[in-house]
């Protein structure tokens, strides 16, 4: 436990102050009386740090003690709790959450990357002082899912979580489907209009969303993060013909996190799927996002909200920061660390699912047949296939879904076909949720 | 606080063994090892209660110690918590819980009406006692919805929660929905499937979502419990022709609470409404609860799971259980009974919005240009209207879509047609989500 008395004002030192950092600012200032009655005490930003102390902000700052050298922050006494907006999954981050958890200060943050690859190192350290970690803005923004799976969902053995994790994909995605348009086009728009970076691959290949999904399946599990073992692939290979095709077939495409844990491991992965228009992750559009997650005796719950943005992502921060306040908190990763249990990762390639294939191939007799004798020789069943030619400039589409199988022989269908000169590019393989 | 050791076993009497407490018992058996990694100790069945002993509740109940007298449960030193699945709002769970809390023994419910109409004493008595009062099973059953206004958006001005509160009514009004079939026609099937009570007063009139709501209105919103002012209505008078109407609209009906907080007052309703199919809770079928919060910060949060039945409500009653075992709890209402607000009820008729009006009426020259009058009389803009003869035995079926205006013109279109004899019936009105 902290020097925290009750009723004593909450002192926080806010470090980073993008998006995140003044959206906090703000929350704090505007909602600043309901929070006190909800907390039990007024949460005062004490203190700010940042890179830049002169940028401008759009955000009055003068009230606040600027502080040249976060690294003081953690042995200061007047400072309640650390909050650190600055992201990274090493460097300054890093450094700073080491030396607060390890001097007993508590700890607030929304960098997912950082615990993805240090978590259990810091949960460790803040279980040692017995202080708090938290990180609610880590994952899906504003959506309480850290709370609700470490909590709301604790009674459970939970089988699977998965969700729609990235805000940027989705809106690419979702703005395909409903637009008709290309991969590059919408992407070029998401990045005049911010709604993706200029450098957008930590999104758009996935990373950022494996980050979160080794986060959720940890907690969800009752396992040791493994960021290492998440299958990633991102959304820059699907074209407008895979989402037309799939809403032909009664599907949408999203990229979706899925983690299960069994008796054969566990299994994480991130790639664009085929979902079935009735699921509640079909509708979950724009920059939304969606957290399904499947216990033994509750079901199915699910989650949707705003995933990202100012708003709701300070929201998340100033959660746990009341939480903080009312002295609500434990385990960071919902149990001890030395409790989470080491699982093997499973093998993909024996899980049995619905996949979606789709081949750019030459018009030309025989690439069918080829094909075909391929999927038979790979132990793959075919449930439907469609062929479209004509208005493809360079070769036809050929998009197949079939009956459920062990992955392994959608590899080895595309192991036969390598090298073959009917293909056009490498063919494109989105497994369908069930 | 009371007198739970770190690591000991967490020691549960449980009072009340039906459906769900014999689901809690069965949970504890399944998932124990589980929950005692993440609850830092074992939560163990310490004593059991209920009215009869010898019924056959399914579940090995020997190894409890059985309690004839449950008032004797508050006093004893070797009992940790109380769980009361009894229900009703006042009796012998009343009782028990008042005991409980006076004599500082945490306690954890599932029942809404007793909060509804006595939760301020009750918190108020948590604390005084400073121990825990739990009952995220009350709403929604297995969805951490309490867990998730009272923590996980504790950060937003609430402007508005609502919701699809009540499983029942909404497994009638999407059987009606997809089959085509009447009201009476599927209550029966319900009350034979044992989806319905034999009394199904409580939940087809609105009462038990209304319990729900008021609930959730104070947690949302930082106000005292005011069920008195919930305006009720239930599903008996949809028939299935109000269904197909609203389909044909756009729209699907819904049971839906809802409680808006602002300027006006408070704003409680529990009615059938029309809800846009591109809404999220229009997607909610069958036995599913939903509920949305709207906040300032954090925008639109959606949950949505299994509302009812054994392993839902018994996943919630254990997680509060982990909560109390944890030592992560605070003010049952979110804040300490004396910060909530008194706020006035508002004035329903200042509401603005869209209303559908059904009339049944003669089949008779005359009769649109009688309700055409009435509306135009009262104010009330009219943005559609279908009306179907022919294949109703008696009478035809007008249904009129308003433009947004305010609901005392809705009132007075009716007062104006009150005792007009071309009207067969009384007519529906239902609100549209907006």
């Amino acid at each position: 436990m902290t020097n925290l008395h009750p009723h004593a004002p909450l002192r926080v030192a806010l470090v980073g102050l993008g998006t995140v950092g003044g959206g906090v600012i703000r929350l704090l200032q505007t909602n600043g009386n309901l929070i006190a009655r909800r907390a039990g005490r007024t949460i005062q930003v004490a203190a700010i740090s940042a890179r830049d102390r002169n940028k401008d902000r759009g955000v009055d700052l003068s009230p606040y003690e600027w502080v040249d050298d976060m690294t003081t922050l953690a042995a200061r006494e007047d400072i309640d709790v650390v909050v650190e907006l600055i992201g990274g999954a090493d460097g300054p981050a890093l450094t700073l959450a080491r030396q607060c958890l390890a001097a007993g200060k508590p700890f607030v943050t929304a960098n997912k990357a950082m615990l993805a690859h240090h978590g259990l190192d810091l949960a460790a350290l803040a279980e040692k002082t017995g202080i708090a970690l938290k990180y609610e803005a880590a994952v899906a923004g504003g959506i309480p899912v850290i709370k609700g799976l470490r909590e709301g969902a604790a009674a459970n053995e939970i089988s699977r979580v998965y969700g729609i994790l990235n805000g940027t994909c989705n809106y690419i995605l979702t703005t395909m489907e409903k637009e008709g348009r290309g991969f590059d086009d919408v992407l070029k728009e998401a990045q005049e209009l911010g709604y993706a970076e200029a450098d957008p691959g930590f999104d758009i290949d996935g990373v950022d969303a494996a980050h979160k999904l080794t986060i959720l399946a940890s907690l969800a599990f009752g396992t040791e993060l493994d960021f290492g073992n998440v299958a990633v692939t991102g959304i820059r290979d699907v074209i407008a013909a895979d989402i037309a095709e799939a809403a032909a077939l009664g599907y949408r495409i999203r990229l979706v996190g899925v983690a299960e844990n069994g008796p054969d491991g566990l299994f994480q992965r991130v790639h664009p799927m085929l979902v079935p228009t009735d699921h509640p992750l079909a509708h979950v559009d724009g920059s939304l996002n969606a957290v399904v997650a499947e216990g033994n005796f509750v079901g199915r719950l699910f989650f949707q909200g705003r995933g990202a943005g100012e708003g709701p992502t300070a929201s998340a921060v100033v959660a746990d920061l009341i939480d903080v306040a009312r002295d609500e908190y434990g385990d960071a990763f919902a149990m001890p660390v030395a409790a989470l249990s080491l699982q093997k990762p499973a093998d993909a390639g024996r899980r049995i699912g619905r996949s979606y294939l789709r081949f750019k191939v030459q018009d030309r007799p025989g690439v069918l047949a080829e094909i075909a004798a391929a999927t038979r020789d790979a132990g793959v069943s075919i449930e439907s296939m469609i062929q479209r030619g004509a208005n493809q400039q360079d070769g036809v589409l050929m998009a197949i879904v079939t009956h459920a199988g062990e992955e392994r022989c959608i590899c080895e269908t595309l192991d036969r076909l390598a090298g073959s000169d009917s293909l056009l590019g490498t063919p494109m393989v989105m497994h369908i949720l069930d």
